[in-house]
Formats: structure tokens, C-alpha cells, sequence
């Protein structure tokens, strides 16, 4: 039974080096759960042949534009292609406003059932909770209110050994407090955007380094560990790996479009 | 001296046969227009290799998502890449709200003066007056408030005979109304959504037919006709190019990122 992710976007805050912009997507059991959705996630998705019409949960984690401008065209493109299915999307309260506002501005009456629910922002939740998944937020260490997320399946297929998990740790600074939510879990992705030498740069800007990375992953005993929203300044994202592997082996970089097998 | 146009975008609605959203850039003897702003732009003017800092005035027809979506994001990068440069975007009132709330929400300052103007949608205005060009707004005939423009050289520099000029008409059902705006000018870009089998589907949804746009094409004496803003039903825009030369004759498809000589 399928627990796979696709990353379709690697790159932070703008895109660059054939990189795109924050967009996870979790196959779980054949259900489709999408994670940040940055500018150019609709295309993505096309590009690698993946139905947005199975989405059925959009979790947002934070309001930074590289992280939710292609939700809304996301959204309308939905309802464009005649949608009739309902959409659940989970992000911090103010993004459904501005949801509304762009809807109103053009008139758009969506053709499908869209619920939003607010995030709590502060504490670790239980925000959806299904008969083989159950989801979590957490709050990161960022400039601005910002969500971790949790995948644990609770009740695992026949012929899998053990209940999977996925952890998602977006935009935040180094934070040894995400370790209890994220213990144990078969795949942390955990933001990576700097070297070491630009630690201090990371710290000031509520990012972390690779070697950060690792050490939340070192501490928190996961399996395997994915790096991603890499600064543009790295066209080649192997030094960071190296770093991260100095400390946790089992390393791995986000490479777009080519699915993960979770296991 | 350069008076070129570049295409980034020409399918409606939504991404599909390997054509973007809206969006044209106006080279006007090295002064950079853009004209709506469709999701991708940022990645098309990349692709290209056209630099978004050049670009001073942003023009956005009307708030369909296809043309603007992309806005938010181009602004951000402009930003993010460091531009201290003032811009100017013109459009619907709403979209300053809707472009402040996702700043607000982000926390962005941006680092540069930007400024908005509020475009008088119902009635033909000059919205921007240089040395060399002038920049008038009108109303088309569209679902919702929906402006044209159109762009004129005041000051042809020497070795040019005749003042160029090019006008662009976004969405909008067959409109004669717009002809005394249009008037002769060197380029109009006039959206064809449908084949004229499709006539009465275009009226019903304010677009409009090759046919149509060729009939005020001629109509309007305009030196040139280019289309765009096609269906996504129509893979090959072949048939539909060949509808609108069976009325005018000096019919041309828009094709992305080929910079037209508007002479």
C-alpha cells in the first residue's frame, strides 16, 4: 500500500536553478493530501501527472507568498475543470480571508464545497482525523505564526509492519521543542535553507542549516531525513547534503517530481 | 528604436497545451509595460530572460484570476531580489486591498516606493503620460469591470515614420464600442476565445470569436491583428487563425516568449 511523497518545490522564497517553490503532496492509501502550495503548484502538478481533482486536503503552514500564492489559483483551476468533489484547506485564520476577498473580486462562486479550518498556531492539534490517518499541527520557531504537520497511520495495511509517518517541519529556526511531536517518524522534512557558515544569516532570518536539520532529526530518532527549501544561492545543493550527512546519514535532497516511497 | 511586444501567456483560464496565463510585455524604446499578470508570469519572464526590474508600470485589465494571480508574487520577488526602483501598478480598486492584505499577512514591506492607481473603469481615460508614450484605459464588455489599453508613441524617434502604437483588448465579448479607441493603431491584441461555431457560447461568457475579433480588427483599420486568450479546448490555434484571415487578413497568433516588431 502506497505512503509516497512528491516534493514539487525546493526552493525558498523565489524560484531559481530549475527549482520551485514550496509544494509537498502525500499519497496516503490513495488519498492525497497537499502541503504549502507556493506560486506554479498547479503546473507542477500537471508536469508530473498528478489529478489536483484528487486533493482533498490542502494544509497551508504559514503565510509567507512562497508558501500559498498558488493556492487560490489552485482553487479556481479546481473549479474550472468542474470539481464537484468538497475541499478541506487548513492554514492560519487570515488566509481565508484573503481566499474570500479574491473570490469576490472576481465573482467566483466555486463550483465544489470549499471548508476552511483555522490552524491553531500555538500548540500542538489534532486538525484532521480519519479511519487510517491522523494529522497534526505544531507550532516552528518563524518570523511570523507558523505550522509544522504531522501524517501517522493508525491502523496500517495488511502486509505493512508498522504505522508510517511523515513530518513536515517548513520555514523555522533551529527549535528543539518540535522534537516530541516529531519523534520517531519514518520521513522528517525539515527546511535546510543555508550552509553553517551562514548559521548567524539563518538564526536572524528564522530559517535553519543543514546541519540544524540533521541535529532535529539526530535528536528526534526518525528514519530518514529530506532536505528542501534551499536558498538560491546554491545551485548545487550537495554541500548542504554533505553537511547534513556529517551528522545524520540517512540524509536524503528534495528532488522534484520523483516520488519518495515511505517506508 | 525597439517598439516590441512579448507574449508570455496565451490561453484562457487556466495553464494547458503548453500555454500560460496572461500576460504581454510592452518594450517601448527600452521602457518596459507589462500587462496583466497571470500565475507564472515570474517563471515566463525567467524563461525568457527579460528582467522584472526593468519593468515600472504593471497594467491589469480586470480581476479574473487568469490575469493577475501572478501579481503578488512578481511584486514579492521584485522585492526579495532587491529592488529599490519605484513601481506603478494600475488596476480595479480592489486589487490594492487584495495586494495589502497578502502583504499585511506576510509582514512585507516592500523595499521599494510602489504606488497604486485606481483605474475609472467605465469611460476612456489617460492613465499614464510620458515624454515619448501615452497610456489610455477603456471599457470592454466583460462579465465583470474589465478595461483595455492602449499605447501610444507621442515622439517617434528619428528614423521611425510614424508614431507606433499598440492596443490591447483582454476579455470582452464583440464590443464595437471600443473601435474609436482602437483606431489605426500598428498592433491590437484582441482576445479569441471561441471558433465561430462557438459564437453564442462566447457572447454568453462576454468573450468573443477569431471572426469577431477580425471584424473589429478591419472595422477599426488597425494595421495588425494578433490573438490570444485561447480555449483550452483548442490544442492547434491553427483553425481558429485561419477563421479570423478569411476577415482579416493581416491576422497573427499569439505565440509565447517571440518578440513581435510592432512597426
Amino acid at each position: 500500500m502506497n505512503f509516497s511523497l512528491t516534493v514539487l518545490g525546493s526552493n525558498a522564497a523565489i524560484p531559481a536553478n530549475n527549482r520551485n517553490l514550496s509544494a509537498h503532496l502525500l499519497n496516503a492509501n490513495e488519498r492525497f493530501f497537499l502541503i504549502d502550495c507556493g506560486e506554479g503548484t498547479q503546473f507542477q502538478l500537471r508536469k508530473y501527472h498528478l489529478s489536483m481533482q484528487r486533493i482533498k486536503h490542502i494544509f497551508i503552514s504559514h503565510l509567507h507568498g512562497d508558501h500559498f500564492f498558488g493556492l487560490i489559483g489552485l482553487l479556481h483551476s479546481m473549479h474550472l475543470l468542474g470539481r464537484k468533489e468538497e475541499l478541506h484547506v487548513y492554514g492560519p485564520a487570515m488566509l481565508d480571508e484573503i481566499l474570500h476577498l479574491q473570490m469576490e473580486a472576481s465573482q467566483t462562486v466555486l463550483n465544489y464545497p470549499y471548508h476552511f479550518h483555522p490552524l491553531r498556531m500555538d500548540h500542538y492539534d489534532l486538525v484532521l482525523e480519519q479511519e487510517r490517518i491522523t494529522v497534526h499541527s505544531f507550532p516552528l520557531h518563524h518570523r511570523i505564526p507558523t505550522c509544522g504537520f504531522v501524517f501517522r497511520e493508525k491502523n496500517p495495511p495488511r502486509r505493512v509492519p508498522a504505522a508510517r509517518s511523515y513530518a513536515y517541519c517548513s520555514d523555522t529556526g533551529y527549535c528543539e521543542q518540535v522534537i516530541p511531536y516529531i519523534q520517531e517518524v519514518s520521513l522528517l522534512y525539515h527546511e535546510a535553507t543555508f550552509m553553517q557558515n551562514l548559521a548567524a544569516v539563518a538564526a536572524d532570518k528564522f530559517h535553519s542549516t543543514a546541519i540544524e536539520a540533521a541535529t532535529i532529526a539526530t535528536k528526534a530518532r526518525v528514519k530518514k531525513l529530506l532536505l528542501g527549501h534551499f536558498s538560491a544561492r546554491y545551485e548545487d545543493v550537495g554541500p548542504l547534503l554533505e553537511e547534513a550527512r556529517s551528522v545524520f546519514p540517512e540524509t536524503y535532497p528534495a528532488e522534484e517530481g520523483i516520488p519518495i516511497d515511505i517506508g
